[in-house]
């Protein structure tokens, strides 16, 4: 058996390469985007007969309770799935080269110019649960942005993340001159731990899995993480709205997609409008099957509702207000104030997705101004919170760090960028002390210069 | 005596109040700032008694060997210095508010519209050694950018400290409605560590003082740090280039000001122009009081030059590569090509600045583009990579960082965004399954509606 090089030293040699790879042209990034695209299409026999083995051996661990039937449905690879894979990685050929763009030019002085130009950030790692089609989707984004990508799965997908990684590498290394060295799979037998180590080499972790799965990456490593651990979403219904939309805001934010972290956890509303909004509201989650938690006032309120089904509805506790349900469960509380609202959002928030049902625009623009989210909606849904919703072609998915990259994050969130001076022999001297030269800081509109 | 609240009471106060701030006019955060100016230079007296009392304390632990000259000249508040305070402020005034700053629109359907708006991060905290004038400077451009800020510096600087922040904050809290809790200075008593842990409320961290310091603080901590431990600059001589250039621009890179990050560390000559450019630079070097220190080949050429004295040169060694001298010290070495050169910065560097002077532009843009530094410098000096030399005003500090701000920070280092999306009731449901309505996805050039 050939030894395997260790992980670190992969994820040097991903670094390495990675410097290669951010020179490449946007022509060569394609033609390798395209092999892959095609090896994908022409090996789906190899793909699928690999995924079903972790399949059978995944269905043998769900049925000793060893699995979630949840991480086995998504484990799953179809035709289907593969077709899609295919036509994510042509999505991002169509997708703009962000690599060398000129982001600010300026004048220093007479033939001294300063250029911000858009580069990869360098070695991103990829931590994910079960999904193999993380693989390519995030390959593809990571070679069109110039980014070398080292990939950690878990072991019940082993064989599938192999065989996607081989065939996809192989097809970038058939392109003369890619480095196929750039991307780099860690063999499950290795522990996560030794990927979270490694912030030496690692600019950037994205973690895709679980609230817990993504809560332990951020809280075992000092690489910059790029996601988020929760989805504690609101909607505020204001004093002055039209019933109607609020109850349909409200209902879609609930009950579109209830799994997913843009979905509504917690109903806020104003106590003036409670008696005209809040029955018909219960009523319609009630229709779909939500179990609805109530603080006292607006329990008191439905009490007196006759012809209302009430077995679904409960008190809610002070529990209930920092929890993620991710399921068919609302919490609802009174406030008695807009800022009360924002107060609630800001302290049991996750600063995810937050929205606003009002038809007041000074409200809403101090409501959007004060709530401390990624995402703030006014009169719509919450769960518009997407890449794809937003118009960014493909997701690297959706932070709520403070800093780099907010919300549902694109290829933008792998950039970054270098400086480069560019002169005729300047030297600082001739800038200080008596008699130095000024500075002209005159805004240029000039691409640079020493580009491709 | 009054109890304190505790540090993690502090900052959390802090981070309360960066909301209310976070939603400040320009005008009133203007205002703010001018009283700032005005308090600054009408308590001057007072400033000067107790940075005084500091002084002559840090003298006797200067004598007693507890503190560095270097830290105590730092520590120095003259009359000039408060005139440069009360400048800093003003130039801050005059920059342009980065809050509300429309970054991106973008219409989702017809009358679903999507905004990028610039953001402060938050809590900013500021941890320093001995300079006090840290306090008005980052205080500044953290009320322009609408973040607050925890300060913790040096029990050195504690009684100047505190009269700074003092007068500062009852500044600020004399204008009607300005938060003035949004700035606390932590006690002296209290440990640095007590500041490293409260991730959970603070968002970025900016260190001020040793490449030591800063480096302890990065590895103490998960709150993302911006700043950079160390400098190993380079400059790059090609074979083909201006000998007079590569002269003047590798002395100025050295000795212009030999104690900053920005500075030559080592330099790096092609092997065909080692014989015509070598012995000048080292006899201009050896004028300049650099002791330098070369490689076999180097030495080789400088041991057959007869005029020239040789006390200051010695052999290098392999530890030097890796070592940042700030002072008048340089390593030299021969690289049979670019590729070697390159591959020496981005292995021995610390991606914060290096240069090239050649005349080639092919080659100029394959250095640009393959050296992972922050700033490079095509024939000028390593020296020019600085906030105020880049036109930004104002520094907050020069990032190594590959995420968020990287080179030479200003204010917009301490930006993020959010994003508001504005409907009139849409909802998710509607745009998906059988018969979804699509989006438009059309690139708008609106202002964010929302704003002042």
């Amino acid at each position: 058996m050939k030894m395997e090089p260790d992980i670190r030293e992969r994820v040097r040699r991903a670094k390495r390469a990675s410097i290669v790879l951010a020179a490449k042209s946007t022509e060569e990034k394609d033609m390798a985007l395209e092999a892959m695209a095609r090896a994908l299409d022409s090996r789906r026999e190899t793909i699928l007969e690999e995924n079903a083995k972790d399949v059978s051996a995944a269905e043998e661990m769900v049925s000793r309770g060893e699995l979630s039937k949840a991480l086995l449905k998504r484990l799953i690879v179809t035709d289907q799935k593969i077709d899609t894979m295919v036509a994510g990685i042509r999505d991002v050929i169509s997708l703009p080269d962000p690599v060398g763009r000129t982001m600010d030019s300026l004048e220093l002085d007479s033939g001294l110019e300063l250029y911000q130009v858009s580069a990869p950030i360098g070695l991103i790692g990829v931590i994910f649960e079960s999904r193999p089609d993380v693989i390519p989707q995030i390959m593809a984004l990571c070679l069109k942005s110039g980014n070398a990508t080292a990939f950690k799965g878990g072991s019940e997908a082993s064989r599938s993340n192999r065989i996607l990684f081989q065939v996809l590498v192989e097809a970038i290394s058939s392109i003369d001159g890619m480095p196929g060295e750039a991307f780099q799979l860690m063999e499950t037998r290795e522990d996560v731990s030794a990927i979270l180590d490694l912030d030496e080499h690692i600019d950037l972790l994205i973690p895709r899995g679980s609230n817990d799965f993504v809560r332990y990456i951020q809280d075992n490593t000092r690489i910059p993480v790029l996601g988020h651990a929760s989805g504690i979403c609101h909607v505020y219904v204001d004093k002055e709205m039209d019933d109607e939309m609020a109850w349909r805001v409200c209902l879609d934010s609930k009950i579109q997609y209830a799994a997913v972290c843009n979905a509504m956890e917690t109903l806020l509303i104003h106590q003036d409008v409670l008696e005209e909004f809040l029955p018909e509201m219960v009523r319609r989650l009630i229709d779909n099957n939500v179990e609805v938690r109530c603080d006292n006032l607006s329990l008191e309120i439905l009490a007196g509702i006759k012809d209302l089904d009430k077995s679904n509805i409960v008190s809610v506790t002070d529990e209930d207000w920092d929890t993620e349900y991710t399921d068919l469960i609302i919490s609802i509380r009174v406030v008695d104030s807009m800022a009360s609202a924002i107060e609630h959002i800001n302290n049991h928030g996750s600063h995810h997705t937050d929205a606003i049902v009002t038809i007041d625009v000074e409200r809403a623009a101090r409501f959007a101004s004060l709530v401390d989210s990624s995402s703030v909606m006014v009169n719509c849904s919450t769960r518009f919170a997407d890449g794809y919703r937003y118009g960014k072609g493909a997701e690297v998915g959706i932070s709520t760090n403070k800093i780099h990259a907010r919300g549902p994050v694109g290829m933008e969130g792998l950039m970054i960028y270098k400086y480069v001076v560019i002169g005729d022999g300047q030297i600082v001297a001739d800038y200080s002390g008596d008699g130095a030269r000024g500075f002209t800081h005159r805004k240029l509109d000039n691409q640079y210069p020493l580009g491709d």
